[in-house]
């Protein structure tokens, strides 16, 4: 089916379009308009693909998030074939917060899309939908740590989900250069270490 | 000095029109016709008092700092004459947290300011040094907690003042109801009993 991969492609080079206005100029410049200049399409030729501005904001969150999987996906590879809980939430978790440029696009872009949520319901339903999905990712991890013997048993796997997903908190401090990046890594390493204080052997 | 109070009573009050705007309907709204209106003045006038966009988006952001630490000065207050340097940080850090109606508009506005930094150098610089001393305040609590026997003399006060600002991260899970208020509460105070384990006796 050429045609259909030829219109997704379309799609997530108008999304990578859209990203780039977030990243430099912000959300407020998001326009049909503005991301046809950017990705070098006719204003006719973005509404072939997408009926309008929220649709396409949609859609290029969908797709940063696919992405920012794709790179968990890859960092979870080279971990090996039984990686360590503790390594896979850290992973996730550094993918999250914009420590490199592929992430600071990601990034940049859910925070906005968040932003944009607070005034329009649809994008709050899906915004509200992938935070939950990202949220009980986390808290399933988090209950097989505990049943596999990596977290103790007595900590309660919804505050240690909370907590672990607050993290994400550091996005801003990066962005403004409160925090250096290696003082972040090194405060979820401390975080991370404080959890994980057992060596596996469940029971 | 009647006339300069007056004109003070009026920045404050176009301030706390751009929040509403800001809350209501995002950044992107924030034009300075668009606050002018909501604010029940003509656009000239408005420029009496703000001479660009810039001007009145970062006097809002330092009136709603301003504001939001009044709201800790109160609650100080509140925790009697010798607070124990625990509270003092829930405080803030709550505060920080869109958990009440004032918590909101500001929360909103900095998160707001925070994009717009992104794009445009002076706010940037602006909102680097509000978090800044933001972030030092927090590491001096900690500090002076550390010798006064109340956080553990082997606690790093960088990584544990780095780890309470990231609390902040529960900003976009309140936001899109993800996570509860009652819950940000409980993992907050489980992170404050983790750090605070001591009794305050020196030594």
């Amino acid at each position: 089916m050429p045609k259909q991969v030829d219109h997704r492609e379309r799609r997530e080079a108008i999304a990578r379009a859209l990203w780039r206005v977030v990243e430099r100029r912000g959300i407020a410049h998001v326009t049909m308009r503005e991301v046809a200049r950017e990705a070098g399409v006719t204003h006719g030729a973005l509404q072939h693909y997408f009926t309008s501005r929220q649709a396409m904001l949609s859609f290029a969150m969908d797709f940063a998030s696919e992405q920012a999987s794709l790179r968990v996906g890859h960092g979870l590879q080279e971990l090996g074939d039984r990686p360590h809980p503790r390594e896979v939430l850290r992973l996730m978790l550094t993918e999250m917060l914009p420590l490199h440029a592929d992430a600071r696009a990601t990034s940049r872009m859910s925070a906005a899309y968040v932003l944009e949520a607070l005034h329009d319901e649809e994008i709050h339903a899906r915004a509200h939908s992938g935070l939950a999905q990202g949220r009980s990712l986390v808290e399933q991890l988090v209950r097989q740590a505990i049943t596999d013997g990596y977290i103790p048993r007595d900590r309660d796997p919804v505050i240690e989900s909370n907590l672990l997903l607050a993290l994400t908190g550091f996005t801003a401090f990066i962005e403004l250069n409160v925090i250096e990046a290696q003082d972040v890594l090194t405060a979820i390493d401390a975080h991370l270490d404080r959890l994980f204080t057992k060596t596996g052997q469940a029971g």
